[in-house]
């Protein structure tokens, strides 16, 4: 299928399902029980739980705060089928249903699984092609990585980022379609079209180290002129010519996590300091950052389905950006540590700009480096410029505009915490795990090489 | 100096100083308090406390158990001073007392500091070169990282291991001396001579990645036939050959830590499950594993120092020991995927065998793999045989016996949670922090390229 034959296809997928959230109140939340002096659960004990947490830090500016948090301790598949035709490696796509999505239908990963849906708590159909990925045999992994999802919405949530190249024939089912990596990233061109999940399996791949020839950025290249000025694929593939090595980035980490702390600790639900716990929802006294709320929700396709579950309603939309300048002709990316409160080690490796613009301005908690900068940035600057949805199993229509500005005349000097890293940096901290946060990642999985 | 030389200062500083260790009772344990519901806690409540905690996994057999663990949040520098003296690197060595070490003193990094002790909690002088540390610039920083103390015994502690190189004039003040990488290569086949910390920081270096001619290993090839059988040199520096690719030993990892979960919550003191605390000792109920017993410290050089603190005294001697295998012509590794309860993030490699001999033995958990192969090999096939002290601050006389065994005929097959390694990948893993375990790289530390 091409680009807008798959637009097609997935909007064919959305006229074809009504979804309706309806907010309902706390103790109408079937299956589901509030203890002010514990947390918000599921009878199963599975899934997921809403925890109160206070969090104690000498970083920045607010040393103590306390809210609430997902708390989802088990690691699930995100995951792609992949398969070579003519030479080119496709991902099997799936448009997936889920409330929270703006587009209540969104371009899933083949599979994406809780390990309480794959283990059938909720007794429900096992999820398709889940077997082709717990049988996978160790030379048919192309990728397999554990990635952090929000820090400041899960508490040490991960996820297992997985492709797998299968070299039988493999049946596509309904709902499930073959892509190309770059009609992907075509397609996240689109606002609100290619879900969360996809975005952080792919923001891993390591063009490097695959065989270029079996991704179709190879095909995209021949007939280009090769003495081009690509600065892009350079930053992705060059292990030279960058600012910093990688072992000054991996100091200039170990020096943020050895002096600052990150202590963590549970308060009971009822009584979150500065958030007020009502029948119809949790909310921030001044309603800053983002609301928890009980909500039914019915999908009906040619079945039906209705449930009940708490979902992550955020105060306003948010921006992620990163600001890019070519330094040595290599393309070098403004990469911030920041420290949020669910995160696995302290710090991670964020956006240039990541916050919720409204909050912030308001706020007058001083001037966020670069924002101005990347709000003010001419359109051609800009090398994406979408928006992006968090994911809807969890997040009531929560989007993100995702900017990459390439802003040639920034200064090289940063400010503390910030650092330059080309595209190959990143991509290699990405491989040992939860280094980048999950904006980075859908940032980096936007860009092209070209 | 030579290595015999080091070896007769150290025993002169050994000489000159009386350590005695007398075990007292927790109520005379001066400045320390052990509450029965909760801790046993230094007054400043800085330093470490030893905490009670339970255990939950589905990992291994046993599934649930209870424990005293060191408790010890801050992360604490380990570092080395280097300068090139005649094109070679050398490394400030310390003759440093530690009051559990089976030698009392023994060959530490130039600086050994908790942030309590240079922050000053105990109000004692500032630690020598200490500035030399904080001040360093981007560019003399050779190394880096975040790495794990011992798993079964801290929990989630780690310190900052780095290297920094300077070039002005430095003062060797008494007790230090400087040392080349070979010399300190050469000392480890001494008897708890060179401390833990020392080993760890070692460890990290990555020769691929340092030039080569600031290392002494450059001239100690110098002058071999170049063409000889070098095994450890490519295992350390050729990322070609290698049996598993880095994202082959990526995916493993990540699917034991997707599947395993690492359940840890504190449990009051007085009532951990099987352990008895008595006047004198914190200890299992069949004397295994470890006690944690009360002592006070006497150090007389020409001054005399005395304290109270808590120690940890192992049940018997341990053993660490890497099985390695020619394999395409590079020498490979058997690395152990193991689950320790402190471990940061579940898993950890671990050498191809680790344990306490004696216990092991006596309880019939198994057969443990690879530990005949390695007690009963022949003493030529040794690369390494030596023993080698625990951290002589909290750790009262630990030694494990350390073995580096070549054995050829070793199949290439391998249990489940077993997988080959060169040295190249381990050091790849080593500098993204916490993935090898302290074990791994106090005989890594120990291995020659030649």
């Amino acid at each position: 299928m091409s680009v807008s034959q798959v637009k097609a296809w997935a909007k064919r997928w959305n006229e074809k399902v009504n979804v309706s959230i309806e907010k309902v109140t706390f103790d109408k939340l079937d299956k589901w029980s509030l203890d002010k002096e514990d947390a918000l659960r599921h009878e199963s004990g599975k899934f997921f739980s809403i925890d109160g947490i206070s969090v104690s830090t000498n970083w920045g500016n607010k040393h103590y705060w306390e809210q609430p948090i997902i708390n989802q301790p088990e690691i699930g598949y995100l995951g792609f089928l992949t398969k070579e035709f003519n030479g080119v490696l496709h991902f099997l796509l799936q448009a997936k249903i889920e409330p929270g999505n703006i587009n209540h239908v969104q371009l899933s990963p083949t599979l994406q699984a809780t390990r309480s849906n794959y283990s059938q708590v909720h007794k429900g159909r096992k999820p398709a092609y889940l077997e082709y990925f717990q049988n996978a045999k160790t030379e048919a992994v192309l990728l397999d990585q554990l990635q952090s999802e929000q820090g400041g919405r899960f508490l040490k949530k991960r996820n297992r980022n997985i492709i797998i190249k299968v070299d039988d024939e493999i049946e596509v089912k309904e709902g499930f379609c073959w892509v190309t990596l770059r009609q992907l990233k075509e397609l996240m061109r689109e606002d609100n079209l290619v879900n969360m999940d996809t975005r952080t399996v792919i923001s891993g791949i390591s063009y490097g180290s695959y065989d270029l020839k079996t991704i179709d950025f190879y095909e995209y290249l021949i007939g280009r002129d090769q003495t081009a000025d690509l600065p892009f694929l350079n930053s992705f593939l060059a292990n030279v010519n960058s600012y910093n090595s990688l072992d000054q980035i991996i100091s200039l980490i170990t020096d943020r996590k050895s002096k600052f702390d990150l202590d963590v600790k549970k308060v009971p639900l009822g009584m979150i300091k500065d958030w007020v716990l009502s029948d119809e929802k949790i909310y921030h006294k001044d309603s800053r950052f983002f609301s928890v709320i009980p909500v039914k929700v019915t999908i009906s396709n040619r079945e039906v389905s209705q449930w009940c579950q708490p979902m992550v309603e955020p105060a306003q939309s948010g921006l992620c950006a990163f600001v890019c300048k070519k330094i040595n002709n290599v393309m070098h990316f403004i990469v911030q540590l920041k420290l949020e409160c669910g995160n696995y080690d302290v710090v991670e490796l964020a956006p240039t700009v990541q916050c919720l613009t409204g909050n912030y301005r308001e706020t007058g908690e001083g001037k966020l480096p670069f924002l101005d900068e990347v709000l003010r940035s001419k359109p051609q600057d800009r090398l994406v410029d979408s928006l992006q949805s968090e994911e809807g199993g969890r997040f009531y229509r929560e989007e993100n505009r995702n900017i990459i500005v390439h802003l040639q005349d920034i200064d090289l000097d940063l400010p503390e915490n910030y650092m330059w890293m080309t595209a190959n940096q990143m991509i290699s901290f990405l491989r040992f795990n939860n280094f980048l946060n999950i904006q980075s990642r859908s940032l980096i999985a936007s860009l092209t090489l070209v």
